[in-house]
């Protein structure tokens, strides 16, 4: 009766994913909704930056050519004939002697081919006009930004594959463009499976508990970047939990489920993906927690069967859910960043497998350090919510210590092109 | 003419705003909508966890008082009278010598104590009905979670001030919290001021450039976790601006501008907080860039003026409009994270003040390094696209060099409890 399953390798497991990424149709989404998602074409200059000869400060625009004489012992004096603002432009013909007050990134008099700062600039008034003196030489170009001298038009600027933040936004504003071309997000459909569940309104009953690992899968998706459809809990019927994951398939790019994988009399998730004609990638992993995390693959979808158990469960997406979304995303960076860190307490159990510990980061000096966190019994349940990290560390060990240096995957930075270090690939 | 303003140290000025901290109200969310909020009140357990005695595994309850004579050389011989899923319970009575098939979760039955894994059991039929041989002796409560053995009835299980992650979320559904107490998010205005700018869907004129700064604000004032409010763009006009700020601060927990604090004869910033009455904290600090950066605070709601030059906007915002922020949602660490890490350029200029360099982490092995961008001119539009970090550096230096240690302020982790380190402290 009882099925042995055989395990495959942690960075197996993912790299057969992988194997089944794509990456998603082009849509344009406004500028201020595009946070987060990922440029799908390359962002080209649509003018010269900056777009016209202007002046860099606040001062006075003038004509070189008077200041040809100038010095401390005989300053030049030139009639400030009127003052102008950025986003005006002096339309005016200029005589010699001659110049324009002007502010940062007001457009240059066509005359004028240098600035004299204000600071620079001895101003005053005589008979009702304004003058300056000017007591040292300027050459053409002397504080004035050139047209096209940061950037020329139709250069191009951002490259795709760049997640949109802040100051991509900038970039984007600059050059117009108010529609943004990214990827879609991906729809992931979202079931948790189990008849002891529980929604999280319901009062408790005895043999039931509430159903977390939908809402924390949910938050996961978002997080990744994806669409989070959560249909609802499944019973643990085959039939229901057939005819509504077969039906959830036709809208969604992938499906999660929680629970039903292992080997349980009704764990009905194998007998599914056989039903579907789904070809299952793996149905045992040798990692802790999550070893029954099982993936499918029907019409190009991937099916994540996770773990019922919530630590597995959320180790589960971030490990093979996240990279996937995330690339469907044309992310070049969908992998968890992982950085070498120093354990700050001992980790005592023996590994038999790859282990992932839920941990917390700190950063001390030039130097990360991560916290086993749920390490006794009473911690367990809040280990998940004080998570940040998860330590990598590979199997066969009797374990570790303070002060062991470990692969640390960094949950709340942005990502990596490469997956984390092969955890096995670690024994020493 | 020209106004002389005493500049004020980065760190004095981050400490002046954050004087002027305060936390919003309270309010709740629903569990789906509480990504990236604080918690406004300590979590507790509305129920134990277990909250019933339950089998961790797949396999066979029993009553350990028939297991005392097991041995391999003896089995002994148990009737297995039902099976019972999770969400399930058995009601009825056991014999000695009986036991129950049950499922990974599944509350245990009244008379059994004891529960033995599908591995270690075997099973088979015989005259119709089912039994398992055992082996070994099992003692009361083996392999059987015990109520309350992870957290008890009450206790606190994530403390007031946690930001919500998906771990968080999962242990809020797990003790009924459908709705979360959080605080609310503050309101940001935001104006951009300006002659010069056009909308981002508006051709180019002369003279005139994109507004690029509102955009780019709306993201980090989000990416912060506020709530932006965009009123749109001002011309260079004191009656217009005035108007226009002192209305909208009725409906904003904070306003940022950006443009218009510097020296400029349209520069209406200055005379505006005059007008109104606000207490100018600062309106220059010694750092390059973003100088020029204002802030006043009227009614007790902090006005940003940031600098219209869009890195000193940006620069100004992470510094000191972030925390703010964040200390209004309740977070305790309300400030970028900064790590020392190593330079991997050489940065020439000559710096007079505290020095924020737009660069790009790298992890690799235990070290971050950090990669200044936008070090010709031709990058500087670029730089704040491929920003993710800066890099602090004290006044009064030559400039820095490929391989030096600094601190890399990171734009993308969560946040730090204390603010960066003074740069002004690491001079050597």
């Amino acid at each position: 009766m009882f099925e042995e399953r055989a395990p495959v390798k942690v960075m197996d497991a993912v790299q057969m994913v992988m194997a089944h990424s794509r990456e998603g149709e082009e849509e344009r989404v406004h500028l201020s909704e595009a946070d987060g998602r990922y440029l799908a074409e390359d962002i080209k200059a649509d003018h010269p930056i900056p777009p016209f000869d202007r002046s860099p400060l606040d001062g006075f625009a003038i004509q070189s050519q008077d200041s040809k004489n100038a010095s401390s012992e005989s300053p030049v004096k030139i009639e400030i004939v009127d003052t102008v603002g950025a986003g005006h432009t002096f339309t005016g013909k200029l005589k010699p002697g001659h110049g324009v007050r002007v502010m940062t990134g007001t457009i240059m008099p066509d005359d004028c081919d240098a600035v004299v700062m204000f600071e620079l600039a001895n101003d005053y008034q005589e008979n009702g006009n304004s003058y300056i003196d000017i007591k040292r030489q300027f050459s053409p170009g002397d504080f004035v930004s050139k047209q096209g001298e940061e950037t020329s038009e139709g250069e191009t600027v951002i490259k795709k594959g760049t997640i949109v933040t802040a100051g991509v936004i900038a970039v984007l504003a600059t050059f117009g463009y108010e529609y943004v071309p990214v990827i879609r997000k991906p729809r992931i459909g979202i079931f948790a499976t189990g008849t002891e569940l529980l929604d999280v309104n319901e009062p408790l009953e005895p043999g039931k508990i509430r159903n977390s690992n939908a809402y924390m899968i949910i938050s996961q998706v978002r997080k990744a970047g994806g669409e989070p459809m959560y249909f609802g809990k499944l019973m643990d019927d085959f039939d229901l939990c057939y005819d509504a994951i077969s039906s959830a398939l036709e809208d969604v790019d992938a499906l999660v489920t929680t629970g039903g994988v292992s080997v349980g009399d009704f764990d009905f998730l194998p007998a599914i993906y056989d039903k579907l004609g789904a070809d299952v990638l793996f149905n045992k992993i040798a990692m802790r927690p999550g070893s029954v995390t099982t993936v499918a693959v029907f019409d190009g979808k991937p099916l994540f069967g996770l773990s019922g158990n919530p630590s597995a469960c959320f180790v589960g997406f971030e490990l093979y859910a996240r990279p996937w979304v995330r690339r469907f995303m044309k992310s070049e960076k969908p992998y968890l960043q992982t950085i070498r860190g120093t354990l700050t307490a001992d980790f005592p159990k023996p590994n038999p497998f790859t282990r992932f510990i839920r941990s917390r980061v700190k950063y001390e000096g030039n130097r990360l350090y991560a916290e086993p966190i749920g390490m006794d019994k009473s911690q367990v349940v809040t280990s998940l919510a004080y998570s940040d990290c998860l330590v990598a560390v590979p199997g066969g060990s009797r374990g570790y210590t303070s002060g062991d240096e470990v692969d640390i995957l960094l949950l709340e930075a942005e990502g990596s092109a490469i997956p984390f270090k092969d955890p096995e690939k670690r024994k020493g």
